[in-house]
């Protein structure tokens, strides 16, 4: 009698038909003897078609409504799939994050979890029901409703599994899987079966859209098993966190490609205290991610600041950055769009050298130039030309002796 | 600042350009000085095509689940009216149905209000915010959603008009206010600028498809004025429950008919006590509403028992029914769905003597055959063919001097 916490993406539930496949699986594991909590996404395109909704009205919708709104998407898909899974037999409860006891701060559209109370889902699942709760969202101690941002569902299904003690937090989606590398990039990449968190969080960090790094690190925090399997197929999936990673088979776990780049620089910026913080405590107020940030030497007192954000957030960063960049008397903000990030992820890298060297002399080799370098204990990312991203994957994965 | 409570119903807010209609008018009020409360049905076909995604899932969706599917819907249309008002530059808070404090029993898809806790709207309208509130739902104690069933939008807005001591209820809706007869049949109808709460349930139950009888006996009870109007123009609609009805300028006030009819008629029923209860009581448990009910006299200790239900419910009447009629022996339940009711209402007719036989003639001379009569104070009903009906509306809005 296992306590499983299952979530379904937006795709494995985006139709009528899919709706009672997944109440089909839910099924078997409940006719197996598994106690089940299941979190659901929106309906496929639903969010983007609120949105649009909402868009029609303003160019600006008001947080706390649009969250509101949005809220809706995942109440639809959750009381659907209880009805599929009553039709079929099986004793079932829909609640919305409010009802599930998931409590938020009251940042709208990028609420955090701050609690959760999981009497009612205990109550349910003792008088024998499957659970299926609306992810992406919470309330605050107002009853307002609030949505958790990307990555918002897995967060939903590890937070769950984390105050419910699950043994595991199972999350399906239409990938089956870790890859050492896209496999769309590298037909030779291969199904990792184990990750720790610490990997996963720089791949999902550097670009593999498996999973959030945010339910990851959620994961890590209370030491929640995460497997990442197919809600399409049996495959067995990868497991995060789960396994023993005393012993590395290889120091090198995957590649990571990230084309979501948009690279900002400040020029002119002079070479004084306090400078980087009133440039980027606008952006963290506004709940923009900044990474791979880099200041050149000082010349003259004038230095080039630059970092790189999600495509989508570059309009509105230079929006706050070019009034800021003005105030300080630097002369230009610019930013463009065709770099892209690769990286090269393992926990074994922090323990052996010569895995930057072989990295940069692999790119070397493919003609690709490195126009950035960050790393971690067990990340290195170059950035380079979003065009050499094909030929630099494949490099690297045969650099790194990645084929399965 | 008079305060008033506003009702659009789901085809004011049917697309993004009428919710924005909508929006401009609750502006103009706002300019005007007024305090707006505002309920919203779901926008167009909303309802029935999340219910009919429902079936996709199951033949018989389990109530609760169907219940916080259904919810959804209004509060699409409440966050994007608040959207499109603050982007005019009107602020306004929209509000769940919970949020708003309306308490239900747990009596799913056709919830009764229990309590409306008005603190939130008050601190909200104290604010200066336009309140929208999703109509037709509300939360048990359980937090769990329920939705109001028939007549909900409207008696979200009395209710909260009450709750608010509002001075008046506004229900904006796609006709312009109540007529002597529907116009689509009597082009001679004419609009009443008032009518009293008794004449328009009346009206209302017996065919006047403008307000749910519901509503209307919510406001009788807590004596909220009620204006119909319509959302598309700046006619002024009719008043209910506000005028003095003092002196009846007319004492027929319409004429109202329902083609929404099903008669059932349970043969060869033993003539004993308790046997009515038997029948209804099961109806009235499963929520079914029945209404003209007749018992012939007895033959033999044997009597038919008729009785009429909306033709929507008319399958489940008679499943219902029909092992009741065997368990006490009588030989078969009949259901046909060829007749209609057409009424003759008004609060003048009770002080005065011979309006039914005013009513028989004419539809005798319209060579129109009665099947079965039924009678209030303010009301004379009969049930003829449904073919008929046109025929006999425009007869007896001659007959009493309806004519504008």
């Amino acid at each position: 009698m296992a306590l499983i916490v299952q979530k379904y993406g937006g795709t494995s539930v985006g139709s009528a038909d899919r709706i009672r496949a997944v109440a089909a699986r839910i099924a078997r594991r409940v006719q197996a003897g598994d106690r089940l909590v299941v979190v659901v996404s929106a309906m496929g395109d639903t969010t983007d078609e609120l949105l649009a909704l909402a868009r029609e009205m303003t160019d600006a919708p008001e947080e706390r409504e649009l969250d509101l709104l949005l809220s809706t998407g995942e109440i639809v898909s959750s009381t659907l799939l209880a009805m599929a899974l009553k039709h079929s037999g099986h004793p079932a409860l829909a609640l919305s994050g409010a009802q599930a006891g998931i409590g938020t701060d009251r940042r709208y559209g990028r609420a955090r979890i701050l609690k959760v109370d999981p009497q009612r889902i205990e109550a349910a699942l003792a008088a024998g029901n499957v659970v299926i709760v609306a992810g992406f969202q919470g309330t605050t101690e107002e009853l307002d409703v609030t949505t958790l941002g990307r990555g918002g569902s897995d967060t939903t299904a590890v937070a769950l599994a984390a105050a419910l003690k699950a043994e595991r937090c199972e999350i399906y989606t239409d990938v089956d899987g870790i890859y050492t590398a896209d496999p769309r990039i590298e037909p030779a990449a291969s199904k990792l079966e184990a990750v720790s968190y610490e990997e996963m969080l720089e791949l999902a960090s550097y670009g593999a859209k498996v999973m959030h790094p945010r339910a990851v690190e959620l994961g890590a925090v209370f030491n929640v098993p995460i497997l990442v399997a197919s809600s399409f197929s049996e495959a067995p999936g990868t497991l995060i966190g789960g396994a023993s990673m005393m012993e590395q088979r290889n120091k090198v776990t995957g590649i990571a490609a990230d084309t979501d780049v948009a690279r900002i620089t400040v020029r002119g910026v002079p070479d004084q205290p306090g400078i980087a913080a009133r440039l980027f405590e606008p952006l963290a107020e506004a709940g923009i991610s900044v990474d791979t940030i880099v200041q050149n030497a000082s010349v003259e007192r004038l230095t080039d600041l630059t970092f790189t954000v999600a495509r989508a957030e570059m309009e509105r960063a230079l929006q706050i950055v070019r009034p800021v960049a003005a105030a300080i008397g630097a002369p230009e903000a610019l930013a463009d769009t065709h770099l892209a990030k690769v990286s090269v992820v393992g926990a074994g890298m922090q323990s052996g050298p010569g895995y930057a060297s072989r990295m940069f002399r692999t790119l070397y080799e493919a003609g690709i130039n490195i126009e950035l370098i960050t790393t971690s204990e067990i990340r290195i990312t170059c950035l380079i030309d979003g065009e050499k991203v094909p030929v630099a994957v494949r490099a690297l994965h045969k650099a790194f002796e990645l084929e399965g």
